[in-house]
């Protein structure tokens, strides 16, 4: 069984609280907030508690609080020599208190409240500074199903880079779409198997293999056609850009 | 019973024939490709030919051959007032000789002859000239559980178009991921499951309401990291321009 403390009530925190609540393997001693307001729903599953020197004693203290707030955070915790880890993909582990034994516990996913994920679709990249709080951390993220990759801490911040190009990045490539498929009275809609064929072609090949298109092919009428469509002077230089990066990728001359 | 006569043999007549030959609905008469090589595999299943002059008499003729070629082949076909349609997402149905009565049958999916799909997640755009084609090739997608969509000629290549967007553009971000990850010595396969979330997220909710990251917040601080991190001019550009789009659309002041 391992005792857990979290630190925090946003996306992240309640996706950990439920996960962990599912499970029985970990004990979620308490669950901290700065406002009780937001885990007042979940006090008769948990200890709640919006009091720092409250804090009793846990295998693991997850911060999942906003990128600005872990450090200070971690400076006014009643205690040392315990593992306190963060959630964040670009904070540093030293920006930990080192008063205490640090770690990073990184969950490379998209998390909003609405929507339940299931956490065998979280891998979660850990990091540590003292080589014995690995093993914890592997056991708890295993409880939840999670995969466990250690990564040091350029690596995690370049995973945090590309994550904003396949999620944020992605996401408004969706959007230009809608704008697209709107301006012309069609649904959106018609687009959603292809936007879902897509991710799923790469979890097989390569992105590299599973390009295709006018860019790839150097369609120059279609993409000639193309831009003279796009209205918008700030999505023709994305459609520019981005067939240019595709035929630098596959050794076309640029545009 | 529809009968049908496929010619071409590339990714979208492959995927349609073996559609087709998989529902009892549909009698596909015949397959012609110019050669004949690469149907030979299924002369057991189905008439082949490479000869124009054998066509028989069907109730649609769908051609499915690069666009470029769609015109001249059109021209070639020895017979009347029959329908023909083509399956391109940019071709104008006009293109196809007016002798026959003409149509377009695209599908917006992305084909590649190694993925076997479910025609239930291939949408098919429908265009006629002629109203009373409609009829037989909702009747015709519906054997093979596609839905139909009629769309004008302004629509289609707005679709096509945004469909360049979501496939081709989204997998060049997957692309550049791929680069960054590889730079740092880690595995692209961690960022699989945040691909997948993602794509599935936009057929809930809008791409505008599943936006988060550091351009919606205007996180300066993170952007600029990431922009020091991003060792590729190329990639440097591709985040500030789609930053930039981002906080256009959720009323940010550009970077
Ligand atoms: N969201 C994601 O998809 C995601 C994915 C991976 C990692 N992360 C990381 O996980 C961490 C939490 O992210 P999140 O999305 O869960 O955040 P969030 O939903 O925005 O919630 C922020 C939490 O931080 C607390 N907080 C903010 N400022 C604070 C301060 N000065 N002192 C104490 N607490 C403070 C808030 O308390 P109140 O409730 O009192 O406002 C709230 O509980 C971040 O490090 C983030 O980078 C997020
Ligand atoms: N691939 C997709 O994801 C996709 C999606 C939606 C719509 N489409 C549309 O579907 C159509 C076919 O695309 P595809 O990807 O299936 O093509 P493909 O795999 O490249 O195959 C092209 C086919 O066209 C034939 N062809 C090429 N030039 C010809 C010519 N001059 N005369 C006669 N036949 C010729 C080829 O014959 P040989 O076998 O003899 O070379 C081959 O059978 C295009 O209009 C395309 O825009 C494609």
């Amino acid at each position: 069984m391992i005792s857990v403390i979290i630190l925090g009530a946003g996306n992240v925190a309640a996706h950990l609280f439920n996960a962990f609540d599912g499970t029985e393997q970990v004990h979620v001693k308490q669950w901290y907030n700065r406002s009780i307001k937001s885990i007042q729903s979940y006090k008769n599953k948990v200890v709640i508690t919006d009091d720092l020197s409250q804090l009793e004693k846990a295998d693991v203290y997850i911060i999942a609080v906003s990128d600005d707030a872990i450090a200070n955070l971690s400076t006014k915790l009643p205690f040392e020599n315990r593992l306190v880890v963060h959630t964040s993909g670009s904070v540093n582990v030293h920006d930990l208190d080192k008063k205490n034994r640090r770690g990073v516990f990184y969950p490379l996913q998209t998390f909003s409240k609405a929507a339940t994920l299931n956490f065998e679709n979280v891998p979660i990249c850990l990091e540590v500074l003292d080589k014995a709080d690995l093993k914890t951390l592997k056991s708890l993220a295993k409880t939840i199903g999670s995969s466990t990759h250690k990564v040091n801490t350029d690596q995690r911040r370049a995973l945090h880079l590309a994550a904003v190009f396949v999620n944020n990045f992605t996401n408004q490539l969706y959007r230009v779409a809608h704008e697209i498929t709107e301006s012309k009275g069609v649904e959106f809609d018609i687009l959603k198997p292809l936007i879902l064929e897509t991710a799923k072609k790469v979890q097989d090949i390569s992105p590299y293999m599973a390009q295709t298109g006018p860019a790839k092919r150097n369609d120059k009428k279609t993409i000639k056609k193309h831009l003279q469509l796009l209205e918008s002077a700030q999505h023709k230089a994305i459609y520019e850009l981005l067939t240019a990066s595709i035929q630098k990728t596959h050794g076309r001359k640029k545009l």
